[in-house]
């Protein structure tokens, strides 16, 4: 819609984040089967404008359970409603967790990855070694700065 | 606003990423003196919830700028009204880039850093160093799988 | 999202009836990959409330294809994220027509249907009598009054 | 308002639709003196585009009142500030229901039409016409595959 | 609606400005019969707290036209719709000017007023009190201080 | 935003009073540190267009506290982001009262100017004198046609 675009007459990419973020909380509301908030938005990245116009379509999956917290990635394609044609314009990580009324944390149901299925299989391994880079980039910037 | 809040009445995140976005995207505006748009968000975390009615302040700095992209660090802060308590409940790191009229990435102006601000310097390094972890991450993401 | 609640807590009319018609419109393009309008809402029904929190599920078709309009049916449901039950809470019937630049009605390309699918079949012959019942209540309006 | 506006510049067909709903809602609620629902749209047109910087001007009326629903009739006209010129763009028909804090229908107090004002005489009858052909229509779709 | 609420439950008093600038530009722009623009906001009182749910009534007029300039007057109501009672809760008055499409002033047409309607000489001879004050004040700012 | 502006590219004035007055609500309610409630718009004034993308920066501070109201001053200017020029575009003075939960005001706690602060000093002379002005007002329109 017009109303969602900058002065340049493309989608504004803070209007995508929110999208991005509603379509990620369904999916993780979907495994946990009870309220969720986003903890970190841990990569998303803009590959192209979004014109006025252009059928946005967004795809969630959960990609990793850990404890309390679980990854979900989100894959943004735009659809050229005239001709069909269908473009890949954002990938992004999320992380959500579980709470309760009081804002607690809930322990989460593991997800069964499905070995048959190569996409999970790569999701899965992918969300770990996002992790691991999270909490290695995290040490160091403690060690040289007390974090921040 | 109660017109941004989620059903458990605090602030729907997808929102306060938009105006880390635009608070991003002003700071980088100011540095580049043209046009710019969101290359991808690094990493936002949530903190802590914000309430309906509390007030939110967005600081935002270009913390180094890369040939042509900058990374933009936001801090999010609630002021309670009544109680006039500041809290931090959020950080992130943005990269934008400077484009023309057709999208063409331009060059950057370099940022000068005073290095009697130990503040700039930390931001400025602490930039270096996520962007350091974020290209090894993709390259063991692309030997693995051949990216995504 | 509470935003677009009315004061008793659930959906506002107004925003469901703004969310089908643009669902249906998505049908209506990808059928005629061009510029398609709103002829008329022929039918919504409103079965049970949408509470704020709900997931609201959005499935549209093309159910016939005219000379210059086609009927698009929208099937609306709800989702309760805790418990993951779905309910169907409204029904639409809407025509669209697809217009050039200057808004003159394009003719529309055939829609395949598929005899196997009795859905696709029920659907067809379901919106020939909603148009001939449209068309007799129409007539007999203009043998009393001359229209309105 | 642009911001009310489709990709082509003429109004969004599902924002005028909201403001036909709550324009019905409050010819509704003022005859009902209690909370009213949108039941069904039975139909509305779309004559022609209401483009950006016209005026709308919505009319709605209590046609007719059953036992526990009512026909309100709403008629669309955008005026043209600079000729000040005004046209028909739209009429529509909804069906509304009284109802009571837990959602229970109420019945509603009588219409009281003025004989001497054919306007509201040609509104009541049509209401019944159009009510008969719903009900015959509904029938027929029963009998042919049991409702949908 | 909910969604234009401040954190007590009653209407954010700046939606309520912006209503009232709309109403006014319509009054405005139907005697210019061109584009208008507000040049001012003379005065606005809040004289009681608009609930959700309420109905909101807007009643603007043109009340006196200089020579490329003219007051409208705005007065709001609130209707509680279970009950039908009315209230008064602001008045405002605002300055609007015609522009042509580069945004220079345009002359305007006077002002007809019926004699023997006292509430628009009322309207008439306040308007001229409220600009002699206006520009009273705005001379006595100047000689103090050199302006703002 | 584009979804901000009127039909000519620039703001619609109802939105940046709609700002105005946010802005200057958080100026009273960090003076009150409790719920603050506009009383009145006393005026405000559109000095030039702001365009769609350019960055609008506000300015509020309390002027003047009487015993139950205070004046608060706020102050706009555009920024044009590719040039660094900046422009005053409005100025408005606002009355706000602090209530409690009912609504019922509560007394204001002094604000304390510093003399040596020349800017302080002319705010709060200027609010007396606006203040004087509106009372005169007031009381010529009551002698004039008992109030309205």
């Amino acid at each position: 819609m017009p109303n969602d675009a900058n002065p340049l007459g493309s989608l504004f990419g803070g209007k995508l984040v929110q999208w991005v973020d509603l379509a990620a909380s369904i999916a993780a509301a979907r495994h946990a089967r009870c309220h969720v908030v986003t903890a970190s938005i841990d990569s998303m990245t803009f590959l192209r404008p979004v014109r006025i116009g252009q059928l946005v379509i967004l795809k969630s999956s959960v990609n990793r359970v850990f404890r309390t917290s679980m990854e979900v990635g989100v894959k943004v394609f735009v659809e050229d409603l005239p001709t069909g044609e269908c473009k890949h314009v954002s990938s992004a990580y999320l992380t959500f967790v579980a709470v309760d009324k009081d804002g607690a944390r809930l322990p989460l149901a593991p997800l069964e990855i499905d070995p048959a299925q190569p996409d999970e299989l790569r999701r899965y391994t992918g969300a770990g070694l996002r992790r691991e880079y999270r909490l290695q980039l995290k040490q160091r910037t403690i060690e040289r700065d007390g974090g921040a």
